[in-house]
């Protein structure tokens, strides 16, 4: 079991929360801000199986638009080990 | 040590927080939306020694209202090894 | 790499967010309340290198407030490894 953090930007969470969710990842999110600007930032907890790591990588990929001119990233994702998952 | 991270529904976070404060453990409190409605949930930190998290996760279990009839679940627990712990 | 989390009082947030920009941290910040009262806590996600976590943990230290008269601790701070980063 891993979890993922990914911190994304505000305006592509919508794509990215809608389409993991509907590739049944269970998606928690969290407001937060970041950068120089503290500029709104959606921090994402996903708990997924090892071999579902990359499917989620990927679907998060393609739903963060591109960066433009800036030179900010779009997307910073922390992969986790989990030692314990219980769910009630 | 462990941190534990526990996403529950905003309904227990009163009962559940006040429990695991009551038995000494130390609780961060961050808002949170999850699920496919993106209901309230409470994201939960809380640092442990690896001997305590039977105990904060026993806690957790009795004050989290069991699910009705919806399939939801009720609380989501990931334990994590820390690598390195600090309090100033 | 090292994810660290660090969660202090929410007046040195600024002095410890400033401070750990200033050094080229990345940080990201989330609300969250803590502690007896639930008194405002900021939540510091620090991704780092290995050999960069003591310079953080370094910065963080020198921007919080010594305690008071109070025996509340000024900040908890969790240093995680990372099994998997990627940046988009």
């Amino acid at each position: 079991m891993k979890l993922i953090i990914a911190i994304i930007k505000d305006e592509d969470n919508d794509a990215v929360s809608r389409s993991l969710t509907r590739e049944k990842f269970r998606v928690t999110f969290i407001a937060s801000t970041g950068g120089f600007l503290r500029s709104g930032r959606s921090t994402l907890l996903i708990g997924v199986e090892d071999d579902q790591v990359d499917k989620a990588l990927d679907v998060i990929r393609k739903n963060c638009k591109k960066p433009g001119e800036s030179k900010e990233k779009r997307a910073t994702i922390f992969v986790l080990n989990v030692n314990q998952f219980t769910q009630l």
